[in-house]
């Protein structure tokens, strides 16, 4: 057993924590009005993420500095943060050639941080998925040569739900080669339902489309076609705990749906991972329940504003045993990424 | 106190069934191509819903016969339904006189319907939202003149989500007349998200549509602005729950949130109703634990093949004390429909 899995060894785990680089190269390509992103020095210790001559965000150094990434992990209690990319920069939207160029670069910073500090740190890379052949060559060098432990991707490129087959030749090869697949939200459905300001995309918006994309992931069979996968959902896959029970109840009533769907969508749901980044102790509990204990990890989305400022001590209010507080807290994220 | 509010007066109400009458008029406007539903006879018991020559549904005659439906309210120990429109014949991509004609169709049927049976139903008519005036006029005529207890309302009007300010003036109009308002998903967000059978929309996509309309309710600020309105949302509020505690987290620790949403998002929720259909105890408790006992009501979506079988089963599934379940069988819905 690797000493990773010694619970004094490993200690916690935050299996959502993002990555902004310091800087990006130029953009070498030959296309006009790339969005490719740049950085751009804000406020002390903050940068600003340009695209398309536009700041889109704003980030403080938590995002690329390690050491004042360390100094926080130490004040939560968080032995080993498991960095991807802010989703933003998975590019989904850029020519296929250029998102490869993007996704080689931002595997190399990942893989440089987890060099620096491998006992701290695991990463999950960028692949270009808007082109299978440039995602699976990207997925390969990223886990196969620079030992990233997986790749994140979006609930959706271009539109088209993760859980379209369309996609299936990358998650072969992702079963094939091991990597541990992290599902976020990126260009969500529903922002023409959205009343407010726009901050209102990742605060309404984020787990009504990560739900839909853990839906098409189960109503599309991708578990059952590659069954080895370890497949974790984002924001405690969102809106999937209200939906699941009407699946499965229409699943029991419907013949066309079982025909079209295989395994019962709660079975289906009992086989992918979850983190637990619902900000409510009720809605927590109510997913361990729905999808079992051994599949919900601790995650915060740092560095972002909305994360979860303190995940050792939300583990601690759900009333767990110590063996299930363990569960969450790093034996579920270390089956996941294959830790041992 | 009214008779009805005495609980072995009352009886169990399901505040979700909807009607389809057993024939509409024909068309009598001057416009071309428009979508006015017609019926059309099908298999023994059952008529089509067509819709621009297209069969949209084929429903029994439990939508439309009084004895078959109260037979089945016997079996199910129901007392009370509350009935309503198919969404889809709410119809508001009709021009908006053609609206208002389909809508006074729909609420004189439905009136005709209570009348036959006051203690046995209630109803909530149809409004064309398409146009304030006419929605205002029609809501008055329904619940001013035949006595409906108020208007289903869909989770959005041409993709407009029902939170928008631009609808204040209908629901300023049913502050004033006291209508109970019904929130039901109709032409959902999310339909290009979704892998497999055409009957995903509403398995899949309802309860994230739901969830939206909810919170733009909140973030719109509609009850801050009409304190007195009651609006119940249909399947359980959906996402909301998952949601919410999102929404406060980041109002809580985001000024611009603050400044924008007067009420705090877990405050707004509680001064909704929901009905239960959730098909899951764990998800009726936990939307329980988010809005509070007062808020939860028995809804089955009767007749459709979704429906929840057994509603009054379902509650008695839940582990809740008697008081609670009476709350939810019958005591919420009683004051959401203003039956005292």
């Amino acid at each position: 057993m690797n000493a990773y899995l010694q619970p004094s060894r490993c200690g916690c785990i935050d299996i959502h924590t993002h990555v902004v680089p310091h800087h990006f190269p130029a953009y070498v390509g030959n296309r006009p009005n790339v969005p490719w992103p740049s950085m751009r020095d804000a406020q002390p210790c903050h940068r600003h993420v340009v695209i398309s001559d536009k700041v889109y965000r704003t980030v403080s150094s938590q995002a690329w500095d390690l050491d004042v990434r360390r100094g926080d992990m130490d004040r939560q209690g968080v032995k080993r943060h498991v960095l991807s990319p802010m989703p933003e920069l998975l590019s989904y939207w850029l020519d296929a050639e250029d998102g490869a160029m993007l996704s080689r670069y931002l595997n190399e910073t990942l893989a440089d941080m987890v060099v620096a500090a491998p006992d701290r740190f695991s990463a999950l890379g960028a692949a270009p998925l808007q082109n299978m052949d440039h995602a699976i060559r990207e997925l390969e060098f990223a886990v196969g040569t620079l030992g990233l432990s997986g790749i994140e991707v979006g609930s959706n490129v271009g539109g088209v739900p993760i859980g379209d087959p369309r996609f299936w030749p990358f998650f072969e090869a992702a079963e094939a080669c091991g990597a541990a697949i992290f599902v976020h939200p990126l260009r969500t459905a529903g922002m023409d339902r959205l009343v407010g300001p726009a901050s209102l995309e990742q605060i309404v918006a984020f787990p009504g489309e990560i739900g839909l994309a853990a839906a098409s992931i189960i109503t599309g069979g991708l578990l059952s076609r590659f069954p080895r996968l370890r497949i974790a959902l984002s924001h405690g896959g969102g809106a999937i705990q209200t939906l699941l029970p009407r699946m499965q109840h229409a699943w029991e009533c419907q013949h066309a749906l079982r025909e079209a769907i295989p395994v019962a969508p709660v079975d289906a749901a009992r086989t992918l991972y979850y983190d637990d980044l619902l900000y409510s102790a009720t809605a927590i509990r109510a997913l361990i329940e729905t999808v079992g204990d051994d599949r919900v990890m601790m995650g915060t989305d740092y560095p972002f504003a909305i994360m979860d400022t303190d995940p050792v001590a939300r583990v601690a209010s759900l009333g767990l045993s110590d063996a299930v507080q363990d569960a969450l807290r790093w034996r579920n994220a270390a089956r996941w990424l294959d830790l041992a």
